[in-house]
């Protein structure tokens, strides 16, 4: 979604606020999984095969670790790997996430701002039926988010401030896309940093549904509402953000369903949310960008 | 030397013990370059053409590295990135590095014992007259061994112990055999550890002469004594040893020299110094053993 609007706006048109509550250490590595897969993406380098990493990478540190025994239920690519060593060397000498994020997009010539969400550490935790508590890379690669899940929890949240970046983006913002991401584990803890939330009410917030004839369009979002005995709808997004958003477009094929259900104040539209290849990620931001220049 | 040696011997015969004052830390991974070369030609797994690393191996990380300006002056293979990521995970773990030695040692199927020399830090400090004080990677890589030294220092080495194992080794040997390496950087940081030196003088102790022709067999010994003022000779290697060494295989074209010039009580003997290959090796330990077998 990210890449389609960046094809349409201009750099100060648009600024990618994104989760680091993934964020994690592994193997002395700082890895930003969310910004990694975002940054990628506007660059072009994404895996498009794997949802994760660099297109036509190799493997062949990964491969000689897990000859060696090592810990390799999390791949990183070779390439992808000199992203995670040059984030790690920069923030040990210093430099806040943000600042990294930057120098790093200069070098994949990425022109337009890649915010991440906070420069303290924040970490997403998943409470779950079978394994108890369960750090969010655990639950989602390692167990493959086959594990139950009972709650979240957002470790450091407490502490943790929205950057000055961030702040200032929504402030200055016309307009607030949520795009079809998870509620609760790449939304949410953007949206929970202190002060955060109260900015974004002001504005004109338009979402765009993660789940798609109740499937989500990617991971495991339709099982979390089931595990958590929600129904896996648009609907349930709409009432998970509480009145934060103001409009929120639904897939064509779940049409029916809102003409009927739906009674709540915000509007509804339909298109075709599925948006596999840079052609319709650019129809879709073409849409939503057409109904904020209606609505402000 | 130690692969020819480790051919014709079997485990229980041979220990090799490894300087481990060169070991550093870079990119948060804890790296042994001289335990890495011993380990990978004894697995068969060294790159000869260029004395470290691994033969075969990609550069993929740092390739990408170099592209995000990142350091880049000492480089990693991807293969052998899979090693120093080992290395280090198992020693933040508790485990000594002997014990990940043979740890990983176990993985390269490697069967004899390479002993580490310490399982503390010390480090291989040199100054040089352009740059004052550099550690050991900085002056041999980093300006590739091009400053003039003034002397060496080994930082750590008051508090370091030799281990367990290199004492029993060394303790327990018929006789120690000092490969044709660097006397004062491969060889004086193990002999200056506390003890060490006291056990190796009871013994018979060969000596292979890392000089041939003034030349150095590898690396920058000839420019070290040059730098030092010192003569860049097989005798001035036995001076250097200060009475350690009971025997020593200098070069057949060095022969001439020590006919006329050697006083000392030490044995010389002249064969062909250069090993390149496997056969040169297998031959030259062949020789050593010979002699060993008809001194003790």
């Amino acid at each position: 979604m990210a890449q389609g609007l960046s094809k349409i706006l201009n750099p100060d048109e648009l600024s990618i606020i994104v989760n680091t509550a993934d964020d994690f250490e592994y193997l002395g590595l700082y890895i930003s999984p969310d910004i990694d897969t975002v940054c990628y993406t506007l660059a072009g380098m994404a895996n498009p095969a794997t949802g994760w990493g660099i297109k036509n990478d190799t493997f062949f540190t990964f491969d000689a670790i897990k000859k060696l025994s090592g810990p390799d239920w999390f791949l990183l690519g070779d390439i992808d790997l000199a992203t995670h060593f040059e984030r790690t060397r920069l923030l040990k000498a210093g430099k806040s996430l943000t600042e990294v994020t930057r120098l790093l997009n200069a070098k994949f010539s990425i022109k337009h701002h890649v915010l991440p969400m906070s420069n303290q550490r924040v970490s997403t935790l998943v409470q779950t039926k079978e394994y108890g508590v369960l750090s969010f890379q655990e639950y989602f690669v390692k167990h493959k988010f086959q594990p139950i899940v009972q709650s979240f929890k957002f470790e450091g949240m407490e502490t943790a401030k929205p950057t000055k970046d961030v702040v200032e983006a929504l402030s200055n913002s016309d307009s607030i896309i949520i795009c079809p991401s998870n509620p609760f584990v790449s939304i949410d803890p953007i949206i929970s940093l202190n002060g955060l939330r109260e900015i974004i009410q002001e504005k004109f917030v338009i979402c765009i549904s993660p789940i798609v004839g109740g499937k989500a369009v990617k991971g495991p979002l339709d099982k979390m509402f089931e595990d958590l005995g929600i129904k896996s709808s648009a609907n349930s997004v709409v009432e998970h953000y509480n009145g934060l958003i103001d409009f929120i477009f639904i897939d064509n094929i779940d049409k029916e369903e809102y003409k009927i259900s739906d009674r709540s104040s915000i509007i509804i539209q339909s298109t075709d949310i599925l948006i596999p290849d840079l052609p319709s990620r650019v129809r879709l931001a073409k849409e939503i960008i057409n109904i904020i220049k209606k609505k402000i």
